[in-house]
């Protein structure tokens, strides 16, 4: 990061007020009788209702437009275990991108806790005053256990947008890379370099989105995950196939697509040169990817290449997914997020990259002609067809699924996806 | 309460949209630009920040006047333990009131827990996101336990208010009540009626402003706490006085003040007869006070009536305090919320008013003439005044007391308090 951008930064977080969020009132509270309507002594009334039947919690409070983001800081953007409160700007931010795109109202909730029991058991005791809980940056392996135990135990959408979020993008976007390069999911070679939670949940989705496991080659820093090796996790074991290849560079030759979680410049020049004709490199380490674009594609000109960046094409975001997901959910009343609801966001992503992209949203990448194709596989996060297309596609699939409480909301076009 | 106000308490808390609060964003987020410092890369210099110095959360997130409003809902308003999620709209409303009167950001937390110790977990392992936390509704004598520990555990102020709250404006008026019949707290003979978590702090509070230990009959619901009684809780015991009077028939011959903490219609006009000349009755049960103020009235024409409802004069309303309490308190980074701040309101809402009330205030309320007497011992919840005369001398108590990590902000005018 340049030192300017750092100096902006810090400026914008302290500036006008330190922070990004506030809270404010929905409802008149000017004269003694707002007052009385608001607390004591009309307060009573939606207590009792909510006593009687705690589905009024949706009618009376903010419960159902409410969701937490909530950290334990043990893995803040790529800087590693910096505690709970040193994670907050980026809680905020969340918080902030959260009713930026979806108009979901959002706090953050910084957990400082000594093991992923007593995590587990603090989010649990505090589930019910949110109407969906976003897990953010919570370290691997305990990140596993805690998503699971969480969706266990609450009645409310439960999300780890650094797994599924992340998952649900790339797939959208490898999907419709490889359709660009005339490729199908179904025999593509696809080599994974990166074992963590964002590679488990990515190839998870993968397989569900039709690719076949024997055509990933997962990699840790140990090489390739093959079912020879010993005291893997079970999030590994899942990725372990009968191969002789180990290396990178073997892994490598032939390879329809390349798919990096890993860290900075870990995929060479020459190791892009050996993939197959017309291959797709995710290079999703931020901020530095796997392999420069710039040097990706004067090595080969047949490259599709995605980035989590913004200064390049095809940027591979979460805030493409998590906020229209949770619209969906929310609007729904769904009680979890099923994969039924992810596949139906990666539908939604796909198919909207297909459409003709509208003149403000050219406009504000500096008017150049955007279309399907190599530079865009993928929507721009600004894109304000997003919400409708993303937000209604979930809420639908969580109808048809069977985990909705509310029918499709009259509100969202139906969508061709 | 009527059938029309429980219909316009539901239609406020569901319209326009359910509940009262949301969170809005304080710095632009519409940009491709605006995004990319408000998170990702942007937002990880605020992180190395904190990372560095802990401090730095106060300049680069929302934490400084950020309180969460934290309970268990064991003791919702006057109804009991109706659970955390039907307490909702209590803590939300009280979230609001601290955005209405101070500007304070506000978010609720409900923790739904079966023991004190592990509502002392929870909310200890959440606490860093906080610039401070109002406990509310939680049922003695667990409520002690838990804000002894919390205080002990956080590095940031945590206030029961439903005790330190009611007793800081009960004082207030006490002392003013006391003052306009003639009487000083030194000497002022006081029944308490009533033995929970309030009505013990107003009793502390009472004998930190001047009363005499001996000179206060606190009764429970077995009639008056006397050095005989056995197996008392401490917060009892600690009132617990040598004497031969066993009932409030014979505590209330010849008593100076009346402080009811108790339940409705529990003083009979035959014993406020019996009360010493020019008497105070405080009757604070909530909405139906100890004994109606109509009657006290009729009763003897030399008595001055308080109680907590909005709908006769002199009401005893905790939002004259909590919301300006914390507002010095944070703006001044009090490490908690100690004696000397508490008295610290009490002498400023004591001082307020007796001022003469400013125009819009009279208008308020119908333009009646108000001033320091009978009728008006303590100033009105909407006064504009409130905010500088109690947060300020809470500020200035706070850096005296050397508990404050910031210096006495430019912002307040010094109080005469």
């Amino acid at each position: 990061m340049s030192d300017s951008l750092k100096k902006a930064a810090l400026d914008y977080h302290a500036l006008p007020t330190p922070g990004k969020m506030s809270t404010e009132l929905t409802t008149p509270a000017e004269t003694q009788e707002d007052l009385s309507l608001a607390y004591s002594p009309g307060v009573a009334e939606p207590v009792r209702e909510i006593a009687r039947d705690a589905e009024n919690a949706y009618r009376y409070t903010g419960k159902g437009n409410l969701v937490a983001v909530i950290t334990d800081g043990s893995a803040v953007l790529g800087l590693g275990n910096l505690g709970p409160l040193a994670s907050k700007p980026v809680m905020e931010g969340k918080s902030l991108l959260f009713k930026r795109f979806a108009g979901i109202d959002s706090v953050d909730v910084e957990v400082n806790t000594d093991s992923a029991q007593a995590f587990i058991d603090t989010v649990a005791s505090i589930a019910d005053t949110y109407g969906g809980i976003n897990l953010e940056d919570i370290k691997a392996p305990e990140c596993f256990e805690i998503e699971a135990a969480l969706i266990e135990k609450c009645r409310i959408p439960v999300f780890h947008d650094d797994q599924h979020g992340t998952a649900i993008v790339t797939v959208a976007g490898m999907l419709n890379a490889l359709e660009v390069q005339g490729k199908t999911i179904a025999t593509a070679k696809i080599v994974c370099l990166g074992a963590g939670a964002a590679a488990h949940a990515c190839c998870t989705l993968l397989i569900k989105a039709g690719a076949a496991r024997e055509n990933i080659v997962m990699l840790d820093s140990k090489g390739v995950i093959h079912s020879g090796r010993t005291g893997l996790s079970p999030q590994k074991q899942a990725f372990a196939i009968d191969t002789d290849v180990r290396t990178l560079d073997d892994a490598i030759a032939g390879a329809d697509a390349f798919l990096g979680v890993s860290g900075p410049n870990l995929l060479a020049a020459r190791q892009l040169s050996r993939m197959a004709a017309r291959p797709v490199v995710f290079a999703c380490s931020n901020p530095d990817p796997e392999i420069d674009p710039a040097l990706a594609h004067e090595t080969r000109d047949d490259v599709i290449v995605a980035t989590g960046r913004s200064d390049y094409p095809n940027q591979v975001n979460n805030v493409l997914c998590f906020p229209f997901l949770f619209r969906g959910a929310l609007d729904v009343r769904a009680v979890q997020i099923n994969d039924a609801m992810k596949l139906a966001a990666v539908a939604a992503l796909k198919d909207l990259a297909k459409q003709p992209v509208p003149a403000e949203v050219r406009a504000a990448y500096g008017g150049v002609e955007i279309g399907f194709g190599p530079g865009y596989i993928i929507p721009k996060p600004t894109d304000p067809r997003l919400l409708a297309a993303v937000a209604g596609a979930v809420a639908k699939a969580a109808v048809d699924s069977g985990v909705a409480h509310l029918p499709y909301p009259k509100h969202y076009p139906l969508q061709s996806v």
